[in-house]
Protein backbone atom coordinates (compact mmCIF):
# COMPACT_ATOMS: atom_id res chain seq x y z
CA UNK A 1 0.00 0.00 0.00
CA UNK A 2 1.58 3.88 -1.27
CA UNK A 3 0.95 6.66 1.95
CA UNK A 4 1.45 9.72 0.27
CA UNK A 5 3.07 12.04 3.20
CA UNK A 6 3.64 16.05 2.31
CA UNK A 7 5.95 18.28 4.17
CA UNK A 8 5.31 21.56 4.85
CA UNK A 9 3.87 22.79 1.31
CA UNK A 10 2.96 26.16 1.79
CA UNK A 11 0.66 26.66 -1.10
CA UNK A 12 -2.56 25.38 -0.39
CA UNK A 13 -3.39 24.55 -4.16
CA UNK A 14 -0.84 22.00 -4.53
CA UNK A 15 -2.08 20.10 -1.54
CA UNK A 16 -5.48 19.94 -3.29
CA UNK A 17 -4.03 19.49 -6.80
CA UNK A 18 -2.22 16.29 -5.06
CA UNK A 19 -5.50 14.70 -3.84
CA UNK A 20 -6.86 15.31 -7.06
CA UNK A 21 -4.47 13.09 -8.78
CA UNK A 22 -4.44 10.76 -5.67
CA UNK A 23 -7.71 10.17 -6.81
CA UNK A 24 -7.22 10.21 -10.23
CA UNK A 25 -5.03 7.07 -10.41
CA UNK A 26 -6.53 5.17 -6.89
CA UNK A 27 -4.23 6.19 -3.98
CA UNK A 28 -6.11 6.99 -0.80
CA UNK A 29 -3.90 7.59 2.15
CA UNK A 30 -2.93 11.34 1.90
CA UNK A 31 -0.75 12.77 4.76
CA UNK A 32 0.07 16.28 6.12
CA UNK A 33 2.93 17.52 8.03
CA UNK A 34 3.21 21.39 8.22
CA UNK A 35 1.02 21.87 5.48
CA UNK A 36 -0.87 24.41 4.31
CA UNK A 37 -4.82 23.28 4.05
CA UNK A 38 -6.96 26.21 3.12
CA UNK A 39 -10.09 26.67 1.01
CA UNK A 40 -8.01 27.08 -1.70
CA UNK A 41 -7.14 23.10 -1.43
CA UNK A 42 -10.22 22.18 -1.45
CA UNK A 43 -10.97 24.00 -4.84
CA UNK A 44 -7.99 22.69 -7.01
CA UNK A 45 -8.85 19.16 -5.59
CA UNK A 46 -12.14 19.01 -7.47
CA UNK A 47 -14.07 16.02 -6.77
CA UNK A 48 -11.13 14.68 -4.39
CA UNK A 49 -12.69 16.64 -1.50
CA UNK A 50 -12.89 13.33 0.43
CA UNK A 51 -9.38 12.50 0.72
CA UNK A 52 -8.27 16.50 2.11
CA UNK A 53 -11.08 15.60 4.47
CA UNK A 54 -10.00 12.49 5.74
CA UNK A 55 -6.61 13.20 5.89
CA UNK A 56 -4.10 12.51 8.31
CA UNK A 57 -1.80 15.59 9.98
CA UNK A 58 0.98 14.09 11.39
CA UNK A 59 2.85 16.03 14.90
CA UNK A 60 5.92 14.13 14.25
CA UNK A 61 6.85 13.04 11.10
CA UNK A 62 9.64 10.11 12.23
CA UNK A 63 7.08 8.54 14.95
CA UNK A 64 4.98 8.55 12.51
CA UNK A 65 7.29 7.11 9.43
CA UNK A 66 8.41 4.29 12.13
CA UNK A 67 5.28 2.23 11.24
CA UNK A 68 6.03 2.13 7.71
CA UNK A 69 8.35 -1.00 5.68
CA UNK A 70 10.01 1.46 3.35
CA UNK A 71 10.09 5.39 2.73
CA UNK A 72 10.91 7.16 -0.32
CA UNK A 73 11.72 10.37 -0.64
CA UNK A 74 11.64 12.78 -3.75
CA UNK A 75 14.08 15.41 -5.17
CA UNK A 76 14.70 17.64 -7.71
CA UNK A 77 18.05 17.61 -7.17
CA UNK A 78 20.67 15.59 -8.17
CA UNK A 79 24.03 17.29 -6.41
CA UNK A 80 24.80 20.07 -4.23
CA UNK A 81 26.81 20.04 -0.67
CA UNK A 82 25.25 16.79 0.41
CA UNK A 83 25.78 14.59 -2.27
CA UNK A 84 26.16 11.51 -0.32
CA UNK A 85 22.84 11.67 1.07
CA UNK A 86 20.80 12.06 -2.13
CA UNK A 87 22.52 8.79 -3.98
CA UNK A 88 21.63 6.61 -4.96
CA UNK A 89 18.98 7.60 -6.92
CA UNK A 90 16.13 5.72 -9.46
CA UNK A 91 13.72 6.80 -11.80
CA UNK A 92 10.10 6.12 -11.19
CA UNK A 93 10.08 3.03 -12.87
CA UNK A 94 12.88 1.35 -11.06
CA UNK A 95 10.99 2.60 -7.73
CA UNK A 96 8.08 -0.28 -9.34
CA UNK A 97 10.30 -2.67 -8.43
CA UNK A 98 10.69 -1.52 -4.39
CA UNK A 99 7.49 -1.06 -4.12
CA UNK A 100 6.16 -4.26 -1.00
CA UNK A 101 4.38 -3.94 2.37
CA UNK A 102 3.71 -0.20 3.59
CA UNK A 103 4.96 2.48 1.65
CA UNK A 104 5.54 6.21 2.79
CA UNK A 105 6.18 8.12 -0.33
CA UNK A 106 7.79 11.93 1.06
CA UNK A 107 6.99 15.02 -1.04
CA UNK A 108 8.61 18.06 0.17
CA UNK A 109 8.41 21.92 0.25
CA UNK A 110 7.82 24.13 -3.34
CA UNK A 111 11.22 26.05 -2.68
CA UNK A 112 13.72 23.75 -0.55
CA UNK A 113 12.15 19.68 -1.39
CA UNK A 114 12.65 17.94 1.63
CA UNK A 115 15.68 19.24 4.01
CA UNK A 116 19.00 16.25 4.18
CA UNK A 117 18.25 15.17 7.27
CA UNK A 118 14.66 13.78 5.97
CA UNK A 119 16.02 12.45 2.86
CA UNK A 120 18.51 10.64 5.72
CA UNK A 121 15.64 8.37 6.70
CA UNK A 122 14.49 7.97 3.52
CA UNK A 123 15.63 4.19 2.69
CA UNK A 124 15.23 4.97 -1.57
CA UNK A 125 15.43 8.63 -3.39
CA UNK A 126 13.49 9.31 -6.48
CA UNK A 127 14.05 11.76 -8.77
CA UNK A 128 12.16 12.51 -12.30
CA UNK A 129 14.12 12.57 -15.06
CA UNK A 130 13.89 16.01 -16.20
CA UNK A 131 15.57 18.19 -18.41
CA UNK A 132 19.20 20.00 -17.06
CA UNK A 133 17.76 23.43 -18.58
CA UNK A 134 14.87 23.74 -15.65
CA UNK A 135 14.61 20.47 -13.84
CA UNK A 136 12.68 22.08 -11.20
CA UNK A 137 8.88 20.70 -11.16
CA UNK A 138 5.77 21.86 -9.77
CA UNK A 139 5.50 19.59 -6.58
CA UNK A 140 2.17 18.55 -7.58
CA UNK A 141 3.13 17.67 -11.04
CA UNK A 142 6.05 15.36 -9.93
CA UNK A 143 3.24 13.83 -7.64
CA UNK A 144 1.25 13.12 -11.11
CA UNK A 145 4.09 11.39 -12.89
CA UNK A 146 5.54 9.25 -9.74
CA UNK A 147 2.06 8.23 -8.88
CA UNK A 148 0.88 7.57 -12.38
CA UNK A 149 4.21 5.39 -13.13
CA UNK A 150 3.22 3.25 -10.01
CA UNK A 151 -0.33 3.60 -10.42
CA UNK A 152 -1.25 -0.26 -11.22
CA UNK A 153 1.22 -1.90 -8.65
CA UNK A 154 -1.01 -4.55 -6.33
CA UNK A 155 -1.10 -2.45 -3.53
CA UNK A 156 -1.24 -5.86 -1.23
CA UNK A 157 -0.36 -5.63 2.37
CA UNK A 158 3.05 -7.57 3.63
CA UNK A 159 2.85 -8.19 7.28
CA UNK A 160 5.87 -10.34 7.65
CA UNK A 161 8.48 -7.23 6.72
CA UNK A 162 10.35 -5.39 9.02
CA UNK A 163 9.10 -1.83 9.67
CA UNK A 164 11.15 1.16 9.69
CA UNK A 165 11.06 1.18 13.73
CA UNK A 166 12.63 -2.14 13.62
CA UNK A 167 15.23 -0.99 11.48
CA UNK A 168 16.15 2.14 13.67
CA UNK A 169 16.62 -0.22 16.64
CA UNK A 170 18.90 -1.93 14.55
CA UNK A 171 20.48 0.91 13.36
CA UNK A 172 21.14 2.53 16.81
CA UNK A 173 22.53 -1.17 17.97
CA UNK A 174 25.10 -0.81 15.05
CA UNK A 175 25.62 2.88 16.16
CA UNK A 176 26.66 1.27 19.68
CA UNK A 177 29.27 -1.11 18.76
CA UNK A 178 30.54 1.42 16.30
CA UNK A 179 31.28 3.61 19.51
CA UNK A 180 32.36 0.43 21.80
CA UNK A 181 34.89 0.10 18.99
CA UNK A 182 36.14 3.90 18.60
CA UNK A 183 34.85 3.85 15.06
CA UNK A 184 36.01 7.87 13.47
CA UNK A 185 33.10 9.61 14.48
CA UNK A 186 33.41 11.68 11.05
CA UNK A 187 32.89 8.33 9.12
CA UNK A 188 30.08 7.20 11.57
CA UNK A 189 27.25 9.33 10.10
CA UNK A 190 27.74 7.95 6.43
CA UNK A 191 27.99 4.50 7.57
CA UNK A 192 24.77 4.63 9.21
CA UNK A 193 23.50 6.31 6.55
CA UNK A 194 24.52 3.58 4.16
CA UNK A 195 23.26 0.95 6.49
CA UNK A 196 19.72 2.76 6.55
CA UNK A 197 19.43 2.92 2.72
CA UNK A 198 20.80 -0.65 2.06
CA UNK A 199 18.71 -2.50 5.02
CA UNK A 200 16.19 -0.73 3.77
CA UNK A 201 15.11 -1.33 0.46
CA UNK A 202 16.40 -4.90 1.30
CA UNK A 203 12.56 -5.89 2.14
CA UNK A 204 14.19 -7.16 5.34
CA UNK A 205 11.78 -10.12 6.92
CA UNK A 206 10.85 -10.11 10.53
CA UNK A 207 12.94 -13.10 11.04
CA UNK A 208 16.01 -11.84 9.26
CA UNK A 209 15.73 -8.64 10.96
CA UNK A 210 15.75 -10.80 14.52
CA UNK A 211 18.44 -13.45 12.60
CA UNK A 212 20.94 -9.73 11.84
CA UNK A 213 19.69 -8.23 15.99
CA UNK A 214 21.57 -11.28 17.17
CA UNK A 215 24.67 -11.05 15.16
CA UNK A 216 25.04 -7.67 16.84
CA UNK A 217 23.63 -7.89 20.21
CA UNK A 218 26.01 -11.46 20.69
CA UNK A 219 28.89 -9.39 19.45
CA UNK A 220 28.10 -6.04 21.87
CA UNK A 221 27.74 -8.42 24.54
CA UNK A 222 31.13 -10.22 23.58
CA UNK A 223 33.12 -7.03 23.34
CA UNK A 224 31.51 -5.72 26.59
CA UNK A 225 32.13 -8.78 28.49
CA UNK A 226 36.16 -8.75 27.22
CA UNK A 227 36.61 -5.16 28.38
CA UNK A 228 35.48 -5.96 31.71
CA UNK A 229 37.48 -9.49 31.69
CA UNK A 230 40.56 -7.03 30.76
CA UNK A 231 39.56 -4.48 33.29
CA UNK A 232 39.48 -6.79 36.22
CA UNK A 233 42.78 -8.64 35.08
CA UNK A 234 44.49 -5.23 35.49
CA UNK A 235 42.79 -4.50 39.00
CA UNK A 236 44.31 -7.69 40.22
CA UNK B 1 9.39 16.53 -33.01
CA UNK B 2 6.73 17.11 -30.45
CA UNK B 3 4.42 20.24 -30.63
CA UNK B 4 1.71 20.73 -27.86
CA UNK B 5 -1.59 22.66 -28.92
CA UNK B 6 -3.98 23.97 -26.12
CA UNK B 7 -7.48 24.18 -27.05
CA UNK B 8 -9.34 26.88 -25.54
CA UNK B 9 -8.02 26.59 -22.06
CA UNK B 10 -9.98 28.95 -19.52
CA UNK B 11 -8.17 28.95 -16.88
CA UNK B 12 -4.88 31.10 -17.36
CA UNK B 13 -2.82 28.93 -14.52
CA UNK B 14 -3.04 25.86 -16.73
CA UNK B 15 -1.36 27.54 -19.67
CA UNK B 16 1.86 28.30 -17.45
CA UNK B 17 1.59 25.45 -15.60
CA UNK B 18 1.56 22.94 -19.10
CA UNK B 19 4.44 25.46 -20.07
CA UNK B 20 6.58 24.87 -17.27
CA UNK B 21 6.09 21.07 -17.76
CA UNK B 22 7.66 21.08 -20.67
CA UNK B 23 10.08 22.87 -20.07
CA UNK B 24 10.82 20.45 -17.44
CA UNK B 25 11.01 17.78 -20.39
CA UNK B 26 12.70 19.84 -22.66
CA UNK B 27 10.06 20.25 -25.02
CA UNK B 28 10.25 23.61 -26.83
CA UNK B 29 6.76 24.18 -29.50
CA UNK B 30 3.56 25.12 -27.67
CA UNK B 31 0.54 26.52 -29.87
CA UNK B 32 -2.77 28.37 -28.12
CA UNK B 33 -5.95 28.41 -29.74
CA UNK B 34 -8.39 30.24 -28.02
CA UNK B 35 -6.69 30.38 -24.74
CA UNK B 36 -6.72 32.66 -21.67
CA UNK B 37 -2.71 33.92 -21.37
CA UNK B 38 -2.87 36.55 -18.95
CA UNK B 39 -0.18 37.33 -15.91
CA UNK B 40 -1.18 34.49 -13.98
CA UNK B 41 0.31 32.21 -16.60
CA UNK B 42 3.21 33.66 -16.20
CA UNK B 43 3.40 32.91 -12.54
CA UNK B 44 2.38 29.38 -12.76
CA UNK B 45 5.10 29.21 -15.38
CA UNK B 46 7.51 29.58 -13.33
CA UNK B 47 11.08 29.40 -15.20
CA UNK B 48 9.69 28.57 -18.83
CA UNK B 49 8.16 32.29 -18.88
CA UNK B 50 10.32 31.96 -22.30
CA UNK B 51 7.77 29.68 -23.60
CA UNK B 52 4.82 31.41 -23.15
CA UNK B 53 6.63 34.38 -25.08
CA UNK B 54 7.01 32.41 -28.21
CA UNK B 55 4.16 30.70 -28.08
CA UNK B 56 2.20 30.56 -31.45
CA UNK B 57 -1.47 31.87 -30.97
CA UNK B 58 -3.73 30.18 -33.49
CA UNK B 59 -6.18 31.83 -35.80
CA UNK B 60 -7.49 28.73 -37.42
CA UNK B 61 -7.01 25.06 -35.68
CA UNK B 62 -7.68 23.15 -38.99
CA UNK B 63 -5.20 24.96 -41.34
CA UNK B 64 -2.75 25.19 -38.69
CA UNK B 65 -2.77 21.15 -38.58
CA UNK B 66 -2.37 20.17 -42.26
CA UNK B 67 1.80 20.96 -42.24
CA UNK B 68 1.89 17.93 -39.28
CA UNK B 69 2.53 14.26 -40.46
CA UNK B 70 0.74 12.92 -36.97
CA UNK B 71 -2.20 14.58 -34.92
CA UNK B 72 -3.02 13.40 -31.81
CA UNK B 73 -5.79 14.05 -29.55
CA UNK B 74 -6.01 13.80 -25.72
CA UNK B 75 -9.30 12.65 -23.82
CA UNK B 76 -10.35 11.86 -20.53
CA UNK B 77 -13.82 10.19 -21.41
CA UNK B 78 -14.09 6.61 -23.24
CA UNK B 79 -17.35 6.19 -23.98
CA UNK B 80 -20.38 8.52 -24.44
CA UNK B 81 -23.25 9.20 -27.13
CA UNK B 82 -20.17 9.68 -29.57
CA UNK B 83 -18.23 6.63 -29.03
CA UNK B 84 -17.19 5.54 -32.28
CA UNK B 85 -15.22 8.70 -32.94
CA UNK B 86 -13.42 7.98 -29.71
CA UNK B 87 -11.43 5.38 -30.85
CA UNK B 88 -8.87 3.23 -30.83
CA UNK B 89 -7.86 4.75 -27.69
CA UNK B 90 -4.06 3.68 -26.61
CA UNK B 91 -2.09 4.75 -23.58
CA UNK B 92 0.99 7.27 -23.64
CA UNK B 93 3.41 4.95 -23.65
CA UNK B 94 1.54 3.29 -26.74
CA UNK B 95 1.79 6.44 -28.51
CA UNK B 96 5.33 6.31 -27.85
CA UNK B 97 5.68 3.72 -30.96
CA UNK B 98 3.62 6.09 -33.01
CA UNK B 99 6.16 9.46 -32.69
CA UNK B 100 7.42 10.46 -36.32
CA UNK B 101 7.99 13.37 -38.26
CA UNK B 102 6.28 16.62 -36.71
CA UNK B 103 3.52 15.61 -34.12
CA UNK B 104 0.97 17.60 -33.17
CA UNK B 105 -0.56 16.81 -29.24
CA UNK B 106 -3.99 18.56 -28.64
CA UNK B 107 -4.54 19.26 -25.39
CA UNK B 108 -8.57 20.05 -24.51
CA UNK B 109 -10.72 22.45 -22.48
CA UNK B 110 -10.80 21.79 -18.90
CA UNK B 111 -15.04 21.38 -18.72
CA UNK B 112 -15.51 19.54 -22.04
CA UNK B 113 -11.94 18.28 -23.64
CA UNK B 114 -12.05 18.35 -26.99
CA UNK B 115 -15.22 18.52 -28.77
CA UNK B 116 -16.04 15.36 -31.56
CA UNK B 117 -15.07 17.93 -34.31
CA UNK B 118 -11.69 18.03 -33.11
CA UNK B 119 -11.25 14.55 -32.26
CA UNK B 120 -13.00 13.46 -35.76
CA UNK B 121 -9.44 15.25 -36.80
CA UNK B 122 -7.05 12.96 -34.68
CA UNK B 123 -5.35 9.98 -36.05
CA UNK B 124 -4.74 9.08 -32.80
CA UNK B 125 -6.23 8.94 -29.43
CA UNK B 126 -4.34 9.04 -26.72
CA UNK B 127 -5.86 8.40 -22.69
CA UNK B 128 -4.33 8.52 -19.50
CA UNK B 129 -5.55 5.27 -18.12
CA UNK B 130 -7.35 6.82 -14.69
CA UNK B 131 -9.35 5.54 -11.57
CA UNK B 132 -12.77 4.51 -12.61
CA UNK B 133 -14.03 6.32 -9.58
CA UNK B 134 -12.61 9.85 -10.13
CA UNK B 135 -11.23 9.81 -14.24
CA UNK B 136 -11.28 13.65 -14.51
CA UNK B 137 -7.44 15.27 -14.46
CA UNK B 138 -6.73 18.52 -14.11
CA UNK B 139 -5.42 19.16 -17.71
CA UNK B 140 -2.09 20.45 -16.58
CA UNK B 141 -1.14 17.09 -14.97
CA UNK B 142 -2.77 15.14 -17.87
CA UNK B 143 0.12 17.21 -19.94
CA UNK B 144 2.75 16.00 -16.94
CA UNK B 145 2.19 12.61 -17.33
CA UNK B 146 1.96 12.61 -21.20
CA UNK B 147 5.41 14.70 -21.46
CA UNK B 148 6.79 12.31 -19.07
CA UNK B 149 5.94 9.38 -20.93
CA UNK B 150 6.81 10.63 -24.31
CA UNK B 151 10.26 12.82 -22.80
CA UNK B 152 13.17 10.52 -24.35
CA UNK B 153 11.78 10.17 -27.82
CA UNK B 154 14.77 11.46 -30.92
CA UNK B 155 12.67 15.10 -31.54
CA UNK B 156 14.33 14.25 -35.26
CA UNK B 157 12.40 15.44 -38.29
CA UNK B 158 11.46 13.17 -40.88
CA UNK B 159 11.41 14.73 -44.06
CA UNK B 160 9.48 12.01 -46.48
CA UNK B 161 6.48 11.53 -44.80
CA UNK B 162 3.21 12.60 -45.97
CA UNK B 163 1.60 15.93 -44.11
CA UNK B 164 -2.12 15.73 -42.86
CA UNK B 165 -2.92 18.58 -45.89
CA UNK B 166 -1.52 15.15 -47.98
CA UNK B 167 -3.54 13.13 -45.88
CA UNK B 168 -6.60 15.46 -46.21
CA UNK B 169 -6.65 15.85 -49.72
CA UNK B 170 -6.41 11.99 -50.52
CA UNK B 171 -9.61 11.57 -47.89
CA UNK B 172 -11.42 14.18 -50.01
CA UNK B 173 -10.12 12.16 -53.05
CA UNK B 174 -11.93 9.43 -51.34
CA UNK B 175 -15.36 11.51 -50.53
CA UNK B 176 -15.96 12.15 -53.91
CA UNK B 177 -15.28 8.60 -54.64
CA UNK B 178 -18.35 7.35 -52.59
CA UNK B 179 -20.57 10.33 -53.44
CA UNK B 180 -20.21 9.06 -56.84
CA UNK B 181 -20.91 5.45 -56.17
CA UNK B 182 -24.00 6.63 -53.94
CA UNK B 183 -22.56 5.37 -50.83
CA UNK B 184 -25.03 5.54 -47.98
CA UNK B 185 -24.82 9.30 -46.64
CA UNK B 186 -25.19 7.62 -43.17
CA UNK B 187 -22.10 5.39 -43.14
CA UNK B 188 -19.86 7.61 -45.28
CA UNK B 189 -18.73 10.03 -42.31
CA UNK B 190 -17.87 6.47 -40.64
CA UNK B 191 -15.86 5.18 -43.13
CA UNK B 192 -14.16 8.53 -43.64
CA UNK B 193 -13.01 9.00 -39.99
CA UNK B 194 -11.73 5.72 -40.13
CA UNK B 195 -9.85 6.30 -42.89
CA UNK B 196 -8.62 9.21 -41.54
CA UNK B 197 -7.26 7.44 -38.21
CA UNK B 198 -6.21 4.37 -40.26
CA UNK B 199 -3.73 6.57 -42.98
CA UNK B 200 -3.18 8.76 -40.00
CA UNK B 201 -1.06 6.72 -38.14
CA UNK B 202 0.30 4.51 -40.94
CA UNK B 203 3.12 7.08 -41.04
CA UNK B 204 2.66 7.14 -44.86
CA UNK B 205 6.07 8.30 -47.17
CA UNK B 206 5.28 10.76 -49.69
CA UNK B 207 5.41 8.24 -52.57
CA UNK B 208 3.20 5.88 -50.86
CA UNK B 209 0.61 9.03 -50.62
CA UNK B 210 0.96 9.87 -54.61
CA UNK B 211 0.75 5.79 -55.20
CA UNK B 212 -2.82 5.24 -52.95
CA UNK B 213 -3.29 8.84 -54.81
CA UNK B 214 -3.13 7.29 -57.85
CA UNK B 215 -5.37 4.59 -57.06
CA UNK B 216 -8.44 6.64 -56.52
CA UNK B 217 -7.68 9.01 -59.09
CA UNK B 218 -7.60 6.59 -62.05
CA UNK B 219 -10.57 5.01 -60.04
CA UNK B 220 -13.04 7.96 -60.40
CA UNK B 221 -11.91 8.90 -64.08
CA UNK B 222 -12.74 5.27 -65.01
CA UNK B 223 -16.23 5.62 -63.47
CA UNK B 224 -16.66 9.10 -65.05
CA UNK B 225 -15.51 7.44 -68.28
CA UNK B 226 -18.28 5.23 -68.05
CA UNK B 227 -21.30 7.21 -67.23
CA UNK B 228 -20.08 9.35 -69.84
CA UNK B 229 -20.28 6.73 -72.16
CA UNK B 230 -23.63 5.59 -70.66
CA UNK B 231 -25.28 8.92 -70.98
CA UNK B 232 -24.03 9.23 -74.36
CA UNK B 233 -24.97 5.54 -75.31
CA UNK B 234 -28.58 7.16 -74.18
CA UNK B 235 -28.31 10.00 -76.01
CA UNK B 236 -27.96 8.02 -79.08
Amino acid sequence: MIHVVLVELKIPENVGFIARVMKNFGYEKLYLYKCNLTQDSFKTSANAKDLLEKAEILEDLYTFLSKFNLVVGTTGISGGDYRYFRKPMITPEELRNHIEGEVAILFGREDYGLFNEELEKCHLLVKIPTSDAYPVMNVSHAAAVILYALRDLKQEREERLATVGDLEVLISKVSNLLDLINFPERRKKREIVTLRRVLGRARMRDYEFESIMGIFTKTISYIKKLETEKKKSFQQ
